[in-house]
């Protein structure tokens, strides 16, 4: 999880503008996929080389092509100069560690987001930085590594089905941040269960290990926050961008998908103030039990301890003690424990520690 | 209660703008009320199908439909259709878990607001999402439920009493956000009421318990006011709006509301702060307690054991220990003891343990 | 004190905009005072209705009304359709739970400033809410109750002391504020005076009375700064405002007052840290006293508790236990005794307990 | 120390605008200084009323008037007449509770600002308010006391060193500004070098008397904060004014004197900080403490208490009992004994606890 | 490290405007390097006088003069005249106190930004102060000794690789600050480091040596941050300035280096709230040792101090003591010694203590 802060240093001492990836590496090769639709017609292709690409630059039809792997620096390198991308941008793409950016190029608008996903094991979130690059009737999408993120955008692209056939570059730019964000409720979903769970565990049986759990997810919203944070920025710079590439009428379309992240970024301001909050409870719950360790103590050393020094006392011997010759000495002292063990009781049942 | 942060991915995968009601669902029927006034005539009546509403759309009079129930996502279809509503406004209707929000539409306004009331038991707060459409002489009003917020409001068209049936649907939609803000007034009054229990409660006998009200009401303060803290935005977006809508006349009714939200919205801050105090309170009262045992412990402790070994020291069976065989020495022990016991008693009363 | 807070919710179910006196109801009669003067003429008595201001109405000398006690809201209502202000205004005068506002009509300005005053008892503040509307040559000033906050400037006005008498309604209005601001700073001493009690008592005893004061304090500066954190805004609006009511020279006055206010705000900020200070100081101090009882309690158990246990070795019947024949034994064990228990105390020397 | 919040309210009552002085009395005469320089010529004097400041009114060449002490109100109202000061403007001057500020009149530039200077003793702090009016050609410095603050100044202005001859009374402004922050950077090396210690003592031997020595320099940071903090204020104010009284060549140091006051806010912030740490660490400490005599005690008791009940069985009385009579009972005892204790010792080793 | 806050006072009481070093004096001679090149002449060579530099003053080639070693007041103020530059940023080359700024003069702009650098031992920084002068065609660094940081810049110009040869001034200004920000990036991963050790430490084995290395890295993040948030100012007034000196080409690389600045000050207050969540998990980890401790105490004390008064009872030495006399009495009592201890094990194996 960590991963989104370490390594950042790899490319000290190198030009700045120097293309070399950055980041964790995955063991996969870079997969290329080609989509290329309007409202009647619709192709979708693996492809291997920047040069399968290019009959379709000018193309009036909308073209997708979806880039999951980042190793191959060269690839990248060729499509900048095809498609005349500044290089800056093109380090941003293989450096991914970025904050999530929107920037508007001439020719281009370019964003950064961070997909967060849920890993396997004990809530470690999964970051993973996508690259959106939008140009007039076409759009690249940077990823990591392969997944199933995009699936459901190209099965609603090859379903023919709502809007999206219809509509250009800005659109598809639009679905693709939309499902990215989407994938963060179901983040904040698995969060809403830990927290009921913690919250659980704090009132049954709190232990180190609760601790530990509301240090991890701590740790993790602080994490979440900073990658989710920035995407204010991008999208209110993306709602008032005045970019010839955005059509006047999806406008609002981003102005909705700014609406979810404000929701997401708030819930997870709540989420930290929760944590808090159960850390306070942890700590009095530690403090409780100890108090209530006190309190047996307390209680079993006031009652013995008097009694014991009242046994000392005629375990002495010496020669002249007329009690000891006494007949009813000694039941008479049984009633004195009696009487000090039940009056110190009544004592501490009054101060309710009983 | 976090019914509002649960769930809200059940939509993730679909098209974006496609419609189905997200949210929880409440058993009821759509129940549809039409209210037709101007200053001197009045109509209502429970209608069923869109078709009853078109006939009102281009009158002069005023026109409220309202919605109760949002499981008949086809009316909201047909409404949409009839009404030419951007689909993206259907899906927030649509989807109960917005932020409170103001949208200016060409022909409409459209405006989310969240409607929070008691329920039963210990102090929970219920949700609602109340979206309303305001257009020209015609107002939509959806709830997610049937409930009696909104019977004073149509009890004053009825009567014809105060300038509600002088003005038009600007001035209803006005009249809308006062009734579920000053809802808030009586969520507060009750806060009002937990607050002064809990702070007599940490005063007479803090327990366990009054730390969970504690977090209780903490949690739901924050769920409070992630809900409220919009408003502020969405008022203030209302109240500089230039739309023709809006008459100039009731521009001010709207700032009174907007002063209403601060209102309430600040006296949630300050109710968060009572309670982060209240929280520290408690925690000092533990550690209060525990002094408290220690002290107890330490006084019974310190007086008997030293009193425990003299009474062991001449319980040995040493064959020359000349203090056994003297008369006095036996009283003089007692005396001893009681020197001992009392000089320690002073000791702890200078102390103030006593 | 949380009077402020309560009975918010009295007015539920009303018509926005109908007039009844909302908050805390004053057992006195309405006393109406009018002042009329100029720099050469002066006139002051106490009228009881409506018609008795008229007439004053259009002359060009400044007239001054002060209202004490809002129950006749009869008469607020007729000055209102009299003076043709805005009912929400009246509302607002009406309401005493509002936020401290200034509001510019185009014939009138209208400002509700909250007036803190200490009450009898545990520096506990009573809240009154005064309203203000400036016409031109015409104040009228609404309070809650009568009291004699408004004295020094009458005085002031009579004695013909001052630029007073020579201004119009916007500089008695500034004089107004002024004086307001001003008991804030009293209530600024009292406060100082209180802090330095609680440090003290911080220092020299400690106890949960000392808690109880410091949580108490805490509250009042919650609602203090609730109700004067307004005022910021209130008198930069009212030192932005371009209305032909304020004279381009009286408008540094306002700046003054502006001043005041942002000097009582930070001191409030400064008190509200010193009370969390103050907070950690007492949890320290509690723990610190736990941490001395523990260390007494150690001393006195790890010294004796050896020592009796060698007194309990000799105690034993055994029948052959060559040290009890043994002549120097018993002397020889006192020195054991002697010796460990000095040596303990040395370790505890040490240790700095003793 | 205090004394900045203090007798705020001694004015209450009076006339706003009415001349009297307010604030903490030095019984000191007010000492006036006039300096007047140009290039080349230069006259020094101790004068002692109004009118002898009036001839140089009108040279060219730049007089600076240094007023120590602020009893004669007279004085003040003296010159208020001759150079025409705004009556609010002579009020702020005999206040010395003001906030730092920058006041633009058409004449003259107003600013006051506070002098803080470290008292004897332990580290508190003296609080000096001094106003500064700029005319053309002409400078006023008021001060509480005489100092020696203004010292370095007038030595600079005899040697005729430096550009300060050269340049007229905006210049003589930035060098009194410079001269006042200048002393901030004094305090805080003070503050360094208290923090330092109180580091040391931290970590060292953490006693309540840190504790008061952290609470009292919180105190102190809180209320230099509330005094430094309006500084940029003041000082962007002075930035952005466009005053034909500053020159634009000089309004660079304006800005050089800005920098100077955002790093002594800034720092001011992280001592804060840092402060706040410190508090923690003690509270860690005392409850580390509380842990090792927790350790001691039950080490000795855990030890001892077995120990004690075997010898208190074998000191029984009972007729039957066939360990008394046996040989080798007595040394096979005080082996188990030292089995016992041993074994506890090695629990409690491997718990790291001795 | 608090270097950066001391000695702050040094310069007090000189003209401000007089040139004197004030900072941390490094013993070394003064190293002038200077470095002409366009995109195909290369010259580099140390030279030792300001005269050596005028012949370039007005070449079209890039020159940058790199100065290390700041003691040579005389060389400054030299450099100064020959420039033309400011008194002021004279003084705040000297001064290494300032705050990380950007200046823009009408014929150069000047930055200062402060290099960090991890020192030898435990987490410790090195603050060096860099001062950027942008001349048309002329570039001065100066920095406070020598050091390696420039080296690649100096290996990637003489490699005449990437677009470094052919740019002017400001790019080589755009190097210089993104390789000083780069460093902070490796400052960032040895954070990272640390930071994991001491959550291992923290879940294994928290000692005092744990909380000093939290408080140790708490106060170098605050003098970090205080040193790092500047600078988002400095870029962004870069990024917006419209001075000729930049090329509105280059005007992306600020923006790029703003990124990297915005994400190394997120990051910085990301680890600022983990270490305030490390400290409550240190603080909650001796509360709990403490509760343990209190269980092992309260065992062994609560087992054993009732079987201690029972061995007492019958170790008194009454006649008529019957059951003494009883031959089953002995085991008798060891049946109850065993069924008491065993009774109170089960207790506390309830209550989940053993």
């Amino acid at each position: 999880m960590a991963k989104s802060l370490t390594s950042s240093s790899e490319k000290i001492g190198l030009s700045p503008g120097s293309l070399i990836h950055v980041g964790e590496v995955f063991d996969n090769d870079t997969v290329i996929t080609l989509i290329n639709y309007d409202a009647t017609t619709l192709e979708e292709k693996v492809i291997s080389s920047v040069e399968e690409m290019l009959p379709y630059r000018d193309k009036s039809s909308t073209t997708w092509i979806n880039i999951e792997g980042l190793q191959d620096v060269e690839l990248i390198r060729t499509i900048g100069k095809a498609f005349k991308i500044h290089s800056l941008v093109l380090e941003d793409i293989l450096h991914t560690h970025q904050r999530s950016k929107f920037e508007d190029y001439e020719n281009y608008l370019f964003m950064v987001v961070k997909n967060l996903s849920l890993g396997l094991g004990d809530f470690s979130i999964e970051y993973e930085q996508i690259s959106i690059l939008v140009f007039k009737n076409f759009i690249f999408t940077f990823k990591e590594k392969p997944t199933l993120l995009f699936d459901p955008i190209k099965i609603r692209i090859q379903n023919s089905k709502g809007r999206i056939r219809k509509f250009s570059s800005d659109y598809l730019a639009y679905v693709v941040l939309d499902t990215v964000i989407d994938e963060y409720f179901s983040l904040q979903d698995s969060l809403d269960e830990l927290m009921e769970q913690i919250e659980d565990e704090l009132l049954l049986s709190p232990s180190t290990e609760t601790l530990n759990t509301i240090q991890h997810v701590r740790r993790e919203l602080i994490f979440v926050r900073k990658s989710i944070s920035p995407l204010r920025e991008l999208l209110s710079g993306l709602h008032r961008s005045d970019s010839p590439l955005i059509d006047e009428k999806n406008r609002r379309y981003f102005g909705d998908v700014y609406d979810h992240a404000l929701r997401v970024i708030e819930s997870m301001e709540s989420y930290r103030e929760l944590i808090t909050g159960m850390m306070d409870i942890y700590l009095s719950s530690v403090n409780n039990k100890m108090s209530e360790t006190m309190k047996v103590l307390t209680v079993f050393a006031s009652i013995f301890i008097p009694l014991t020094f009242i046994a000392g006392v005629y375990g002495m011997n010496f020669e002249y003690m007329p009690e000891l010759k006494m007949r009813w000495a000694y039941p008479a002292l049984w009633g004195v424990f009696i009487t000090v063990s039940v009056g110190l009781m009544i004592y501490f049942k009054r101060k309710k520690w009983l």
